[in-house]
């Protein structure tokens, strides 16, 4: 089953009052109206054996990496995290050490961005472990950053470097960019944002589809991380590796943008990567200076 | 690994800001503040071959069961729900008709409560099919009923009958009783409550140790669920088989209890089982007349 035509059949389904739900299924988090309040709510959980290897990574890393995980979705929308909650499914015999690690490895990706593990369940089953956590969050002072603002003309950039994090640990290590969103936010117009974690050629392609564009990716703009600068086809693997958990953002061509990429108000570099374009569809100019399609080759689970 | 001494062990390393997080893990849902509101959240997952049998019981009712068990915990709080998310975590080869079926079940159970499905997560896992639902809510008018105020001379009284629920399909079937509890808050002091997901030996535990009491329970008063009028011990069947999803709740014995016991203001029973004591501990009356200790002996996963 194809988990992203799955996901469309779901928000075919949706039928929310916008008043009460005003972004539902299809960005990085959903927003409600709670009161006279937003509220944005996502869940993503982290299975053995797709997301981590417990045997070689440890329950803490494991545990890390979910909350970390939730935590970029949060910093896709330069939110503010409020609270979150963890279910565990617990493989038959489990350690409590273990157990104990898991929650460890929570909270030491909540609690640095003042996350806090209100809640949540345990229980054992019979197959490999399974976390889940889900984050409540407040819009930032700039209001939610959506997938779908982006304009014809706005350069596309992403925060850090891109490409191999499954050869380190950095898929586990990462630290989700929730202050750098919202610096982001807070000094620049940003038109569209996303986390990168299906990999920047199937995220842009989210992006440019909630948005209704197309985009020029440059390949040697890429900003191409130590891990991936090795490898084989270093443009191919900032391209598709995913979980890069960094922001691929939207935003007008003036000369805020180049004070930006000059002095980002973060230690992490920014860099642009591309356009924003009118005709639908992702073009990428190679190395060698000729335009080709960008097919979205990154992380698709299909089973 | 005893599930409940983990979640105490979480509760010691807890330490919140109580303007922040109002209510921590230990209650029916947790309470948060965001910005100047409230937002309750609860999160729960069911298991194949733990919750449910994917088999027998097929992927609409697990979806279904999923929903409708975070809803009971809704209910507990009086609270009123603003929105669901979904982790599931499918078998290898899972059919797209089936993942169908577990979205169609979740939306059975959150759109008879106005609790819309905004958001989730789909991958496929090496284990046994989870479903994994985060529920926030906001207080209802009446605000938070918590496990903790239950005072001595309290009536205890539960909704609905108990005991069977895994004799048909009770345990999927049930209907939370979110609308139930909000006319109880609304027109009674409850001092208490908690949903009956255990076990009422087991869930009345939890309520008094919140509270700092002990309770005497009538065994002659407990209202038996058909399911279980034929059980070799019919009140041990009410005591002990959980997932009731009923709610047990404390409040002032006063004329208007009488008033709610003769004529509740939904359709489903109010039955008073028994009182509130000073001292410490669970104590049954049996049939016999003979006053022993009450042991927590429900739903306790232990592996």
């Amino acid at each position: 089953m194809k988990e992203s035509s799955f996901i469309d059949w779901i928000r075919s389904r949706s039928d929310f009052d916008p008043s009460a739900v005003p972004v539902g299924p299809g960005d990085d988090m959903a927003v409600v109206t709670a009161g006279d309040k937003q509220v944005l709510l996502t869940t993503d959980q982290v299975l053995d054996g797709v997301h981590f290897a417990l045997a070689d990574h440890g329950p803490r890393a494991a545990g890390r990496k979910a909350m970390a995980r939730n935590l970029s979705d949060v910093a896709a929308m330069a939110a503010v995290p409020v609270a979150a909650v963890a279910a565990v499914a617990l493989p038959a015999g489990f350690a409590r050490e273990d157990a104990e690690a898991i929650y460890d490895g929570l909270r030491d990706a909540g609690d640095a961005f003042d996350c806090p593990l209100v809640g949540g369940d345990v229980a054992t089953g019979s197959g490999a472990l399974a976390i889940t956590v889900t984050i409540a969050a407040r819009p930032g002072p700039a209001g939610c950053i959506l997938r779908g603002g982006a304009k014809v003309g706005d350069a596309l950039c992403v925060t850090g470097s891109l490409g191999g994090a499954w050869r380190g640990r950095r898929h586990l290590e990462f630290t989700p960019r929730v202050r750098e969103a919202l610096a982001l936010a807070g000094g620049w117009d940003l038109h569209a944002m996303i986390d990168l974690s299906d990999g920047l050629s199937v995220d842009l392609g989210h992006l440019c589809e909630a948005s209704g564009v197309g985009a020029d990716v440059v390949a040697a703009s890429l900003p191409i991380h130590a891990d991936a600068a090795s490898a084989d086809d270093a443009i191919s693997a900032a391209l598709n590796d995913g979980e890069d958990y960094e922001l691929l953002f939207a935003l007008p061509r003036d000369e805020r943008l180049e004070k930006l990429l000059a002095h980002p108000p973060f230690d992490a570099p920014v860099t642009r990567i591309g356009s924003v374009t009118a005709p639908v569809g992702l073009w990428l100019t190679g190395l060698d200076g000729r335009r080709r399609r960008l097919e979205p080759r990154g992380w698709e689970h299909e089973t």
